[in-house]
């Protein structure tokens, strides 16, 4: 499928061209923040803006303008002829949690960088500019928050947020910004530092976090949507503690059970919603008993643990949780146990631009590719842009062993599938005099 | 039921005396090794020698004859007429665990010493000598080795048991057994300090560990069996973790769901042999995700577990023994995991002898005290004194809030209803000259 496809992309020179150029600047990223286990760029530091220089570099050389916007991320444009339409942009973020691998982020700069420079050396003049922008401070490893690069772009930073310090220097984020040239009164008033209407897209190529693409055996994914979540960060079972040979079933109240049975009908409602073509994962990251009082031979009186809902679908999340809600009631009833629940966590899901999605679509079908459309698990930067109005549309790009840690594994191969797509879509929407939408397209 | 019940016991000035008896052993007791919190009275410390003492003391006070065996467990002897025949016994413990509750242990010394007093009051000469035996180290909170004191008595000590340290003193169990008098010299050599045949019974009263006879409105029960286990410490399921958002139902191998779903699918079949009339408990103690990785928005990839299952009957266990085995399988084979175990703990249940259960039965009945038949869940002396050969039973006391904690609530009345029938197996069987066994016991 890959080779077969790529033969369709570029002629082979170019194809030599864009690899290798794919590859030095990997290379030239991860020798920059190899920190002798993985990748360290952590978010508004100065590797960070050594990253960003490094890309900022390598486009002067290809002859591509470049400048530093507001928030000291590094746009580089190809010129259009009408400057004055709303740009096409490309990007994602260069930072990284601590012993990171070197793709998630990476790769969607490398691709754009690699794709302005191919459309510029193939003699494109577009109707639009086209831009790549490398944004900072993606990851929320640093500062417990993430997407500040693209909040900050869209004056949606607080002031708590702006005081939340990172976890290595205990530097305010506010402090971290100032330092690398970020202009943070403005930043302060909640003022936008890109107007989104500037932009009439926003296309954002990263690597797959899941695995959904390799058990597929398809290089490249098409998001429709970055999913959305309900969260209890910690439910408090109780029951009651006893004598694991002294009290028999009829008088138990075993939190353990409750929690376990509670877990295993939400799986297999999980299970069917997914048959009937939902979109849902469901996940209890954290359980146990009570470390404090947990033995081999006492019943177990207190349970504790987190839950995580997510769907593309508002509502897929909310019917979801409305079912959790009743097993934990039919649970407590039956077995004589009190489910505490914390703060419900929502985030709403952020739909990827009909448009968009078809742009890349078209532009995968056009060199041959075949794409899987898909959701998105994790959060990304095209979330924000997207909430803030602007088309946004994402390219996933197959990729092993998950992401935030030194065994990521993209194949350069998939990367280049991914960069040709990325590229045909900027070529097809940067030549057309029109916010590229289809009828009917509706936003939710 | 109680007072009914009491009226038909003995005259209301003998109850009168029996329960100032009781009560000021208790108080003495409780006044002796209060700790600020709770009961601390460790096997083979000094304080466990100064309640035997007590007791010693307040025995020959009442006129029966006392002596220490080569356990230095104290034995108090009403005198039969033949002393060439197999004696009587009854006791427990006097030793606690460390801030526990004046009840466990102690609550069957003092009816055996109320009955034996109440006994030579009522100017009975038994055929066969009727004793009490107050044994030493039966927890195993000191020294990580329960029943220490009838093992003994038995020969059954190990070096490795000898060799054991107090948690609280360092000190080996041989050289805290050669503090208080032991003869560890014969205990070193497994000699039997005690001849099984010397003894025709043993008859144990116990407060119940669990809540069972307060659920059921019944101050005593008579125990058929003490419950043998199967235990795993540590079951290891081992799938594979990663980003709760992004790894659809299809390409998950979540330990915890697969954990889950085998704790619930054991708790489905055990409902269905309990309901088959089958006597078994089931009890996962300790259950947690991997806390060095485990996080909210993470999919568990390892979860440990231990496992407890107990029965009266072997064959109820190895069923459910093997029950576990294929869940365990059929879970591995349908959700990608592997669960890994540990060694496999097993301990042999202790069957109470049919015909001591049966003159408990008949005590009981003869004071028109309804019991209740049941296993026990905890070990217990018995277990030795069983397993060595000497034909056993033992009767429950009601008891709220468990124990070895400072809340044990026995209720005195219900001490009194418990030491009664006891005393009046003691004077039914005392006055028979032949091992009370029925005809087609069976002890298997």
């Amino acid at each position: 499928m890959t080779s077969a496809a790529s033969t369709r992309m570029t002629d082979p020179d170019s194809e030599q061209i864009d690899r290798a150029l794919a590859q030095s600047l990997l290379d030239g990223l991860r020798e920059l923040s190899f920190d002798g286990v993985g990748i360290t760029r952590l978010a508004y530091s100065p590797l960070e803006s050594a990253a960003l220089d490094l890309v900022e570099a390598k486009a002067k050389a290809l002859g591509l303008a470049t400048r530093r916007d507001a928030g000291s991320n590094l746009v580089v444009t190809l010129a259009g002829s009408n400057r004055a339409l709303p740009a096409l942009a490309c990007g994602s973020h260069i930072d990284s949690v601590p012993r990171g691998g070197n793709f998630d982020g990476a790769a969607g700069v490398v691709a754009g960088l690699v794709a302005l420079a191919r459309l510029r050396d193939d003699g494109l003049r577009p109707v639009r500019d086209i831009q790549l922008i490398v944004l900072r401070g993606e990851e929320s490893a640093r500062f417990g928050r993430a997407y500040m690069g693209s909040k900050a772009l869209f004056g949606e930073l607080t002031e708590t947020d702006l005081a939340s310090k990172a976890g290595d220097t205990g530097q305010t984020l506010a402090e971290c910004m100032e330092a690398v040239g970020v202009d943070v009164q403005a930043v302060r008033q909640g003022q936008a530092l890109l107007n989104p209407e500037t932009l009439c897209g926003w296309l954002e190529l990263h690597i797959e976090q899941g695995p959904e693409l390799t058990a597929r055996g398809l290089p490249i994914g098409i998001v429709t949507a970055i999913r959305g979540n309900s969260r209890h960060r910690n439910i408090v079972c109780v029951g009651e503690s006893g004598h694991s040979g002294a009290v028999p079933r009829w008088l138990r109240h075993d939190a353990l059970l409750a929690a376990a049975e509670l877990l295993t009908r939400m799986d297999r409602y999980w299970a069917g919603q997914v048959e009937a073509g939902h979109d849902l994962v469901i996940t209890s990251g954290i359980f146990s008993t009570d470390p404090a009082e947990h033995a081999l031979a006492r019943i177990p009186g207190v349970v504790q643990f987190s839950l995580d809902i997510r769907s593309q679908n508002m509502n897929t999340i909310n019917d979801c949780y409305r079912v959790f809600r009743e097993e934990c009631a039919t649970i407590q009833e039956q077995r004589g146990v009190q489910f505490t629940l914390d703060g419900r966590l929502d985030s709403a899901p952020a739909e990827m631009d009909a448009g968009m999605v078809a742009l890349l679509s078209e532009a995968a079908c056009g060199l041959g590719v075949v794409s899987h459309s898909m959701a998105s698990g994790g959060g990304h930067d095209a979330a924000v842009f997207a909430n803030a109005g602007v088309p946004s549309g994402m390219i996933f790009v197959r990729n092993q062993n998950g992401s935030h840690n030194p065994a990521e594994a993209m194949d350069i191969d998939d990367l280049m599938v991914g960069t040709a797509v990325l590229r045909e879509a900027l070529r097809s929407a940067g030549q057309v005099d029109e916010r590229p939408r289809p009828v009917g397209e509706q936003r939710t």
